[in-house]
């Protein structure tokens, strides 16, 4: 069975979460079966092979499960990027529009060399809000995105629009 | 060299952080290394090849990176314990008390398998409060704690005291 497919099937699709409306995609149980963990990372590592990426940035908190993964099967560092006032050194900052209101997430400025080709990881791609904050600490430690990966994209709310001005390579193994 | 002296050289100590009077333990270091990385999970594999592991536990959000790795190690289950209202499905919820106020944990309800053996997973041991209110919810589903894994152990703390009557095995590679 193809990858997509065996997502299809285990991913959980909630109604009516976080709020009204909205059809929340569970990715808890992909977790829960090794093997189809498994599967993820090779799809991603596959799909990814002729980048040469130097370390993948997973984005707090859900990126940091398959990102973590993915770091260590590429054997380059993993970065992250987290919520407002989590990491304890010297930071970068960037604020981006939510729905209501605003968040705003932070890198470590040592974290990443300059013309690094960094890899952009999240569990899901909405809007892309987020993911294009997280180029933008990127790009303003002076390293390059190369890719972004995905396991899910919620293609309907066209998130690749914006991303696609910072890399063409925008992955994900299973559309909604 | 002993796994303990590199992460004491890799670890960032860092002052009044995040509030006056505390030095943070900063791992961010440990996961640019991936040879180290692979070193503390070789380490934990080792530390608990008695045990027969049916899930590896890991509380958000930084206990979601070795978590995910040690899971995916031990060819396991990964279950997240997620912040208040992250989780979509239907959970357990468990309270406890912090320093000032308190913090609630979940789970998925049908997270856990009775009578599994639960790994509970966190890259840091304080005062134990977070770990022992994980323990509760995998007890409260019938399951059981065979182990806490820990990278850091903030010894002067003695959050051992605590976890030592859920289970005596209680893991760090690293004591303050």
């Amino acid at each position: 069975m193809k990858i997509e497919k065996k997502l299809r099937k285990a991913i959980r699709e909630v109604s009516d979460f976080p709020k009204k409306g909205i059809s929340f995609k569970d990715i808890t149980p992909l977790m829960k079966d090794q093997n189809l963990t498994n599967e993820i990372i090779d799809n991603f590592k596959k799909l990814l092979s002729n980048k040469n990426i130097d370390a993948v940035v997973g984005i707090e908190s859900r990126g940091f499960l398959f990102g973590m993964l993915l770091s260590n099967a590429l054997n380059v560092p993993f970065v992250p990027i987290r919520k407002k006032g989590k990491l304890p050194c010297s930071i970068l900052s960037q604020s981006y529009e939510l729905e209501y209101g605003e968040a705003t997430i932070e890198i470590h400025s040592d974290s990443l060399e300059k013309n690094w080709n960094v890899l952009v990881h999240d569990d899901l791609l909405a809007t892309g809000g987020t993911a294009l904050a997280a180029s933008k600490l990127i790009e303003r430690l002076g390293a390059k995105v190369c890719a972004f990966a995905f396991v899910v994209e919620l293609d309907f709310l066209n998130g690749k629009e914006d991303l696609k001005e910072v890399s063409n390579t925008i992955i994900s193994l299973i559309k909604y």
